[in-house]
């Protein structure tokens, strides 16, 4: 089954309004709502006074329509009576000023009186809703940690941080030694001369004193503190959903994947029923690859679960007036609101709901993203969805049966993500973007990849890259040798290895505790800037490519490693900046830089082909992508153009459309946002 | 009588260096002074003592060198006793930060006894200059608004701002309905529930939650409370000086013209019996257009009044030290201080003051504008300001025989202005801009035009320009209609009647409740940015130009409309963006984007010459600006070449000069910076 | 004697490390550790009670290598018990906050209690080491106002600063005369109404009311109460040590050069006996001059004293991760490190230190700087530290017997530092920045100088460079007179004698009090913008060369002088901007702008010829410095070429190489980052 629809917001429609938007619903072949998000002050106007019947109306004229619900927790907006009642309940950001009603998620996730009332309306909700067939399920609250949210530095939460660091610690002599605080004699004497840490690596926070250096291994603690606060508050909820709801329904939260840095996904969904994300891809660019990111992780975000279907509950269509996060909100191109919702279902999508119905006409997020204008006049985008509704009812069987498979692997890391967000390396280096770039390169590549935790088996992936893992413990390095050792292909790159998990640097020569695996020690490292950039010749199949380094440069000596590149100019040339090694059955290969795009292709093609990982038989133009499921002996490659012009595709073998069986040339072309789905015949 | 001086610190001088100042500024042909502005601890040493001696001293002293003043009340500097008293009279910023003793302009406006303290220094110094004949008028209060203290966040303001609600409301279930708090759950059970807006727009303000999103319908109104309190506190000074002063003696203040937005003027001076305004604009620059503007709407601010000459409190005269307001202070260029005033008077002021006489030595204003270095030496500056007051003097006759009479019209309105401040568009689009650059399109195609409230007549215009007139009501849309109806000509540009008075979105299609007068309908907006530029093509006289959009860009859907220009390629090519449509006897034309200069002024003058506008008859260069002035049957044309190098204009028709009734010949040279008057022969 | 070590920290080292460190030290040539920087909370873990065992052990180790020793007051790092105890000790920032315990440096050095106990821990280490013969001496704290802790506003801090004012002043009357006071009606009735200034000049610090505009003579007075209550600090500690420590011990603190600007360095130098300083200069760049103009401030600081031989108590070594300042941190180029210490000992260092021997693994400098990386392995920046130790052996002797006299000089001023940064004239202008410009071009030109003070005698130079005095009084205006009349040759720049001492304008024709020296008047002055350049054309001998004008430009009127500059466009042509005139046996030039590079350098050779400086007999291209030294009736000149590629160098005469006592050949050829030490034949 495949959910498609819209978020809605019946509490600010008449019953008139609401038959009539549902009728419109109806008719555009969506068969889902997302209702009730930040309703709290209709659902409970004054503290114990519950109003769920306009609500339940909602759900069952829907249901009369063939149109399934989500339904919200409403925590993300608590109301003004309840705000009111605990003045310390608000959020305090890290300059220090708790956050006032008057726009949304003003709470600390950790006040207890907080957290009772939040699990008491999820469970009413839960409760009122357990019988009702259509609704298929439950999102708690909204984006956690968005606006600026996900690191509450209230005076309770700095008191159950020590209660935490207590707990991790023993004892302050143990966290003494661990985080080195003999280093600027910042020895504490108790638990309770800890400060939260001053600086931030928080989205639209500030550092409220510009330079003050803290200790990284208490900023990291900090990260991981937030992160499970923030969960346990999930949890709560979730606990309050499963008990007085009803099994059949699925409790989940809409994340924002990569687009926060507070929350390690991987620990939050492991015990929700699916992964939820929200995804405001740019609707205007020629590249789906960041899109094709976050759906690669949504697929394997929750590795207790093998069913990977995940649901998009807001997905960006577009338009919209006003600044939001200081950027304009511009119209997207024609097709490509369609395109990226098949392109989400096509990666695994199980539910996609755009955001949103109809333009608000007041509030914060007036006039902003959504299906209809503030008019009601169904237009152009409400057109789109209707096309996607219609190809997604064509190509249901085929993605009921068949699901992706990769051989290929990205490691994700938040240790690495949030360490290097507390000591970043360059001005133009970021953990995810690299990770995203490496990513990039295998869909121009045509291979497919998942993007898996720390956590996950590698055994079953032929190759594996692993990003700047900058933290590292002794079980991970062991992890990724035996990797290699039977067999695997394994690709680092620079900064790898660097830190232990208290985000103390390893003593031992780089990449720690890995140097044998390599087969290489980095003698020498240093950011790349505009007036330091180095040649860097990469040999290819007996060819010597060559570009610019970017990011980071490491020089390689070489300890049984073999270099297969090394820079052509500076003091540093004939220093090797990319090694493979043997290891066991397989090769490890360490990457000591950025390297130049076309390049850094071919060289990864070459070694993907050694390690024999399954290549898409396309000659795939920049910005097409392509999707492989297999299922039922059938192999499935859906093709989408995101450029905003047509492409040519050049075709090795013999393919049939799905839609008609027919077969197709040998160069195919896609129209601007165009895609096809083939069958290998 | 046109009065000419400078602002003048006496209290910075010793007798005698009075007694020379005032010579030395006689000799140069000026005529009046503007003293106290700041001199409140001077006036009352401490407080009820009281020291006017001085000051009365040095009005006898230029009343004896013929010379007029203007009094200011001095309570834009309280003095330190008086803050010591009353700890909480400090102006509170949006960062909640309460403004110290130690510059300027320190207090809250809405502030009791401050009010009072403010009220009974005004009416001291009423009551002793009542009488003197030389004491032409008074100045409130110096620039309110500036440097941040137009919104004034303390407590008191807090409570009062809830006070103004509930009367504007009467109910909290009325704002809840307008102001569309269900949206994120923001119902209030009580207007003491409602907070301050978190986001500013204030210049130099920083909204202290960067993510904050309020709701829009509290932010206008916010702007509406601190725009009048601002207003009361001026008339409360307003009365003190009436009742104690003389009728002959003009009150007023000086604004800082669009330099502000936290007053809406035309509320503010209704009540004045000048408009008085400080301007600054760029000595070194290659146009007046700015400036002319302000002038223009410096005639019109006081619709009340059928006398519309205005008053410049403050103008530039270059020069000066130091980083102000983060820029740096040029020299003026050669003729541009004698242009400049000579300009201000020709577009209707009545009186002019430099800022100001000599470079403080000391405070922060240190070395800064003047017309005499801190040495006293009179030097270039001065020369130009003695040859302004020489020309003055032979203009004086034509000035006040003659007067500016505009058929065309722009719209200027606060609502607007303050709701597309609240929710900006684009980082590149401003309202005070956008209104600007079609004021200097009219006048280099040689049209002046008044620039109006909504609340002025339109009738008299046969052109009318309405700049993005975001929030409409009824009223306003019929009186547009009206307009067009009669047989006016209207112009108006994209996001014309978007929201309604409460800054809540229309909830029709776009221009709300004018789609019939414009016969279109909007069906597709978005910003304009680097990479989605398009071209636009426009039919002139038969013949088609074209340039790129800018700032925001919309697609229109003819109901009725002929289109003037569309779309020549993007994915929007052949939409239409500018329309035509024959409404009653007028015309109604919709302009949805910024069109480019040439192409646009070509539009414009055919659509002026249709609509029967006068225009100039003279081929204007750019930097070249006519203003026409009317009287006794004369028509007086001033011709003012900003440019820094000499301009050749073509002339069609007859006229002579001014000065010697010599005719002048069908090519005119005006030099760099020069001016002529001619008179139709 | 010559000492040549590094910043060591034993307190996070095993006894094992501790032993093997020294060993690789000694092996490197080195002979000086400087430890115990931060190690309060090791030395006193708890009041009261002292272990400084392992510090002594340290020592004595150490010393049985032959490495000498010097320690540090712990006083950066107050430790927690101690912070725990002073609630009201904590730092505050510009912004009002108060800096918590976590980083270092978070005390007010005006607390009394907090003086007591620095005192204590001094006094402590002084009397358990004053018997130690290897340890040569102490440096007390840690680089005093960095990281934005030189400007504390506690209200201790604002209490003092009213006592203070009142000595200096003696009435509130004569303050508010000589603040101008009057000006925005400010006058003071008592010195507690003095509020600290709002704006601030520090580095990382931000004005927390962005348009707060402060009396310009308030800011400057607290600038100077802020330098003299740190190094009120600094002296206290400097009485202890000297108290209780031995007299052959050296006592002196780390300064940061012009890396700071919060502390007046020849008011703190004075009673110290070195003149310690820390620099990290470019290791990557192409130039040596900025670290050059700190060498020779550092010569010249104490003038009480005619040993001229300073300390570099941390000298940068490159390398190093994390962005510091939010800059990332580059390798040294091959052999900058060597060129770098043996620039310092032949510039007049008597120590050298690194910063630092071994990566950090945990804390806020965690990988940073240093000789080894986090594994000991030791790599290219050990083995270039090794190089530099045997060439400072071999250069030892020469270094005893010779010194560095100058007969040129260029005065730096605190005052006008100050002043300059309380109202900076230009966005792209520094005082500290056109100091060191002019000092370039002085090296470039192959002549030496010396940076003095204004209190330093002026007799014994030939030719004196004043850039931008800004702050005069009437005794310094005298002794500049004086220096002309008796002969020197003077060249002052722009904006020269604007203000006095109060910071207050001069009143009379610029440069202020010093007209007749120079013969002319500055007419009108303006800030150089992009658009506003002008053209200036130079004669020197005989030859007109031309450049732009940049920062900031004058008008000069001839009364007497000569013009040798004139603008050549713009409205100024014709207008003298650079004149010269003989006074008494002198000559005075002014200067009236930033000239362009080659003609200003041209002119300025030109000049010293006329004064009979000595210039070095090379010519030099950009990049390369000499360095001479002269002693024994023998001159030797040490080349460094600071570029990273080779370079010839023309010599005029005839040398041998210091080391073999070999002939030189006319064109000699320097290595990328070389030097070579010749001596005239």
């Amino acid at each position: 089954m495949h959910y498609y629809g819209v978020a809605y917001y019946p509490e600010l429609r008449t019953h008139e309004q609401i038959e009539s938007d549902l009728t419109l619903l109806a008719e555009a072949g969506m068969n889902l709502i997302r209702v009730g998000e930040f309703a709290w002050c209709e659902l409970e106007p004054a503290e114990g006074i519950y109003r769920f019947e306009w609500l339940e109306s909602v759900v069952e004229r829907a249901s009369s329509k063939g149109i399934w619900t989500v339904l919200c927790t409403p925590t993300a907006a608590p109301p003004a009576w309840l705000t009111e009642q605990m003045p310390d309940m608000g959020y305090v950001d890290s300059q220090g000023r708790q956050r006032p009603f008057g726009s949304r998620r003003h709470y600390c996730y950790n006040h207890p009186r907080y957290r009772e009332l939040s699990s008491r309306i999820a469970e009413k909700l839960a409760a009122r809703f357990r019988d009702h067939p259509r609704v298929i399920g439950y999102q708690i609250d909204n984006e956690m940690a968005q606006e600026g949210t996900g690191r509450c530095r209230c005076n309770l939460c700095k008191r159950q941080f020590h209660a935490w660091l207590e707990r991790k610690y023993g004892s302050i002599e143990q966290l003494n030694a661990r985080w080195g605080t003999v280093f600027w004699g910042q020895r504490y004497d108790s638990f309770e001369q800890i400060g939260l840490p001053v600086a931030t690596m928080e989205a639209n926070s500030i550092s409220p004193i510009p330079a003050f250096f803290d200790n990284p291994s208490l900023r990291l603690d900090f990260e991981r503190f937030c992160s499970q606060s923030q969960i346990e508050y999930l949890q709560i909820q979730a606990e309050a959903l499963r008990t007085f709801g009803s099994p059949n329904q699925t409790v989940t939260t809409n994340g924002t994947g990569t687009g926060t840095n507070s929350i390690n996904y991987f620990d939050a969904f492991a015990p929700m029923d699916r992964y939820g994300v929200d995804a405001y891809p740019n609707l205007r660019g020629e590249d789906l690859y960041a899109a094709s990111f976050e759906w690669s992780l949504a697929r394997n975000v929750a590795v207790s679960t093998d069913n990977h279907r995940f649901w998009v509950l807001e997905l960006a269509c577009g338009g919209g007036h006003g600044l939001w996060g200081f950027e304009g909100r511009l119209q997207p191109y024609p097709g490509a609101i369609k395109q990226l919702a098949l392109h989400a279902f096509a990666s695994g999508a199980e539910l996609v709901t755009h955001f949103q119905y109809l333009q608000f006409p007041y509030g914060a997020e007036q006039l902003n993203y959504s299906i209809l204008d503030a008019d009601g006049i169904p237009r152009r985008r409400y057109e789109e969805v209707r096309a996607a509704a219609s190809d997604l009812r064509e190509m249901a069987d085929m993605l009921e049966r068949t699901e992706i498979r990769c051989d290929t692997a990205l490691l994700f890391d938040y240790d690495s993500l949030w360490s290097l967000g507390i000591k970043p390396v360059n001005h133009d280096f970021t953990y995810v973007d690299h990770a995203r770039e490496w990513y990039a390169r295998l869909l121009e590549s045509g291979i497919g990849a998942d993007v898996i935790s720390a956590e996950a088996g590698f055994d079953r992936y032929a190759l594996l890259i692993v990003p700047s893992l900058f933290v590292t413990d002794c079980k991970l390095q062991a992890k990724l040798k035996a990797y290699v050792a039977n067999g695997g292909t394994l690709i680092a790159t620079f900064l790898t290895s660097v830190k232990n998990k208290d985000n103390v640097a390893h003593q031992q020569s780089l990449p720690a505790g890995l140097t044998d695996l390599f087969g290489i020690h980095v003698t020498e490292w240093e950011p790349v800037f505009e007036q330091s950039i180095a040649t860097v010749g990469i040999e290819v199949k007996g060819e010597r490519l060559s570009g610019s380094n970017r990011h980071w440069t490491e020089s390689l000596e070489q300890h049984g490693a073999v270099l297969a590149a090394e820079y052509m100019n500076t003091f540093r040339q004939g220093q090797g900046v990319i090694s493979s090694y043997k290891y066991g059955s397989g090769t490890a290969h360490y990457v000591g830089t950025t390297i130049a795009r076309e390049a850094g292709k071919e060289w990864l093609v070459s070694l993907a082909e050694q390690a024999g990982v399954s290549i898409a038989p396309f000659q795939l133009p920049s910005g097409v992508e392509v999707i492989r499921r297999e299922g039922e002996g059938e192999t499935v490659w859906i093709l989408f153009n995101a450029n905003t012009c047509e492409k040519e595709i050049a075709i090795d073998g013999t393919f049939v459309r799905l839609s008609d069986r027919l077969p197709v040339p040998n160069n195919i072309r896609l129209p601007a946002k165009g895609y096809i789905a083939l069958v290998s015949s």
